[in-house]
């Protein structure tokens, strides 16, 4: 293997990274909490595999653009098989599978999924997704739920200022109803309505009619709705842009005629009431009528949060109510309403936002190893330490250097090294060392030493006081 | 897509499964039981990508045998990728390309591999593997370390019955030099003689030499080794199929004239003095001299855990000293040890032993809800019993009735139901159920609610004491 011809580049694949552990510390602490709110409203986890017949990822007709999005190839057995590119498909494929689950399925999973998207700054072809779902219920108490799960998780992350906003499909169908769109058209209408909050009101008129000029110079096709069209959008933009409490009566005067908005605003008229009844701050969880999403099997009410100081990070975690998922297998109607979190982007989110706090390493303590001829001894000091309740490291690198050592262990923030020379093992005692305080500058060893001392810094105690004088010293540095 | 002619079938991937909630949670829990111990040692989470480099995963030379092993296929930009079949090989990716990492570099990775191998009962292609590692350290210490861990990992999953197992391939190697085989012709002998505790001795013997025929009937190929050096075998054999005290000793006398026989037994003798140490268990973590592990990359101390109650499921937690790992990237030799589980075997061992008890669910509570009109009341109770800590299932199915409710509660195990109907709501009660209770088979309604009241298993109370009497009754469920 030495052989210099047979090395290989030790290169990651395009889109791809690795989350090295001060990252995944992060992501995980992330995860946990994220989990914690999950289960305390009654969610249980599920797990599926990577790979997945590509009929299950894009039912039976699926056109080879969406093909093109999955990673695909042929397997064993000769199926045509691809990695998962969301967690819904397996969802709906597990559940269609099981039809003695008990009803209504409340399941969360956390998964990689992976996407042929073209990489770039901050775009990966391999990223973590966290959804909830409620499967089995056409009851709107369940979308209500999973908006305030929502905003029970952005509270338990520590996240003051955000807002999860919420519409209903229904209403816009009833606009499109009402602005006398097809059914046919609407979804292009939607999508171009997804683009208010990036790109502003007059950019999204100009989209759904002429088209318009972007900033890179491209040109955006537009829909070329007639007039008055577009006149009823901007009647219904007028009311939906604002936050004002009469909003929805006002949408009900406008749509009046139209008995699918009627039922839309009747749903999101509950879903408040239910919000109420949970204590939901409703400042932080309110109907925006703006609100789209863009996927297309959305039926019902869709949510979405937004990080009030990160705006550019759009929504972080969304969803809504869909009616049709599970049909692709079962032929049955199968309602569900649910709500994904993109992990890593969030991360980032939570990161800048100091939700969670960075960290190197778990370990409270490192026992140092400058005498090989003691490496017993040491074993045996970690294993009393680790038996009174510590994480601890001893050091198993090859240089006996403290110096050296007491580096290794800042690089991992790690708070408390223990030394022991021959000095301490012969007189029963062992030095414990604050490496949170700062080090002095001195070259003058012995002021050094008295300093160390006169600080706390670097203490030598009886070795049967080891441990509580370890416990007071982090405490003392958490406090 | 209620077309038929659209339906696809619900189906798995041939090898692979599903892990529903039930399976999921016990999974979870052993897992996050591991990750305790691992990090009370100073361990770090790495995540790498599922897809990986065909390269990275088999070297510059593989040949289309390991690749047959992979799920392997031409990605974008032209790229040979394929789904990681271990976390090892990423590893070395990762400590290649990433020189400036602390060292020793401890880290931990549980995540899924993926094997093209003939799926069969208890076979699959998708599996958990659960590694640590420790990287950069030529020190026999990280090796005793390892093998402290594995035993603290069966301690601390409640494991009685267990015994880590270790050898060196020093050892074997000088036997192989004293019987006077070839290196090249060892690793055929060391994988002939891995299978001593699961065939024994005499059908390694035969197949040591002129070959024999297996149970159903299969021949299986000898490698006719010359009767001389099989002597010299078992010579070993005999010494260390037993478990004698003086063992090292008598195998020593054995190898005298062999240089590398000796540096193994030396380190096998320091393990034994660093366990010491580490107060750990002699009786549960001992030398084994007869233990090979398979793997060709092994240069140092190997071990393995096998479980005394479930012998059939073989090594439960493996692993060994590698010295050439990084050098298929770096040509630099980057010595490391470290040790593997195989989560999803892992997992039906310790539920056979009943070490994880399996849990439908992690509610405490379901809040019932008969009234459909009182559906912001029913989240209004569950929000207050969240708050005092309990994790509460609000009913969202579309039945009403309560029957079916609580039975929906009971297949799920959740312990206690909280009933308010419009009288209890006028009075300002709420009814509590013990769901845990054995239900009286009773057609007489009146007997049956007397008895429920005289038992405890049903009682209505006031409202402001609804979060007292449930804490009380699950602390008498679990007491």
């Amino acid at each position: 293997m030495s052989d210099k011809t047979k090395r290989v580049p030790a290169a990651l694949v395009k889109g791809f990274r690795d989350f090295p552990p001060e990252e995944e510390i992060a992501r995980r602490e992330l995860i946990e909490r994220i989990r914690g709110v999950f289960e305390k409203f009654g969610f249980l986890p599920l797990q599926t595999p990577a790979l997945e017949h590509l009929t299950t990822l894009l039912g039976a007709d699926y056109g080879s653009e969406n093909r093109q999005q999955i990673f695909n190839f042929v397997g064993p057995e000769d199926t045509e098989i691809g990695l998962r590119f969301d967690l819904t498909a397996s969802l709906a494929r597990f559940v269609a599978a099981n039809r003695e689950l008990p009803i209504p399925f409340r399941r969360y999973q956390v998964a990689p999924v992976w996407r042929v998207d073209k990489p770039g700054p901050g775009r990966y072809r391999e990223f973590l997704q966290f959804d909830i779902d409620i499967v089995g219920t056409s009851l709107v108490a369940a979308d209500a739920e999973i908006i305030a799960v929502m905003a029970e998780t952005m509270s338990c992350l520590g996240i003051e200022r955000y807002e999860v906003r919420y519409s209903n499909r229904k209403v816009l169908n009833g606009l499109a109803e009402y602005a006398g769109i097809s059914q046919g058209a609407a979804g292009d209408v939607f999508r171009v309505l997804d683009k208010l909050e990036k790109q502003g009101r007059e950019a999204v008129i100009l989209e759904l009619g002429p088209g318009r000029v972007d900033k890179s110079g491209d040109r955006i096709a537009g829909l070329s709705l007639p007039k008055e069209q577009i006149s009823c959008i901007e009647r219904f933009l007028n009311i939906a842009e604002t936050s004002h409490p009469n909003q929805l009566d006002q949408v009900s005067g406008l749509l009046s005629g139209v008995p699918v908005a009627k039922q839309g605003l009747d749903e999101l008229r509950e879903i408040d009431l239910f919000l109420e009844g949970m204590g939901v701050d409703r400042a932080k969880a309110r109907v925006d009528l703006s609100v789209v999403r863009g996927l297309g099997y959305y039926t019902g009410p869709v949510f979405e949060t937004v990080l009030l100081d990160l705006p550019e990070y759009g929504s972080v975690f969304s969803g809504g109510r869909y009616d049709h998922l599970v049909s692709r297998f079962s032929g049955q109607p199968t309602p569900g309403t649910g709500s994904s979190i993109g992990v890593d982007r969030f991360l980032a989110a939570a990161l800048k936002l100091q939700m969670i706090s960075p960290r190197k390493s778990f370990a409270d303590v490192i026992v140092t190893t400058m005498d090989r001829g003691r490496m017993a001894d040491y074993f045996g000091m970690a294993s009393e330490l680790r038996a009174s309740g510590l994480r601890v490291e001893v050091f198993l690198g090859d240089t006996r250097r403290i110096p050296k050592q007491l580096q290794y262990a800042d690089r991992l923030g790690i708070p408390v090294a223990v030394i022991c020379g021959s000095d301490e093992f012969d007189r029963g005692e062992v030095t414990v060392k604050d490496l949170l305080a700062g080090q002095k500058q001195s070259h003058d060893v012995k002021e050094r030493d008295e300093w160390l001392k006169a600080e706390n810094i670097q203490v030598t105690v009886p070795r049967k006081e080891m441990i509580s004088h370890i416990k007071s010293l982090l405490s003392r540095q958490q406090g």
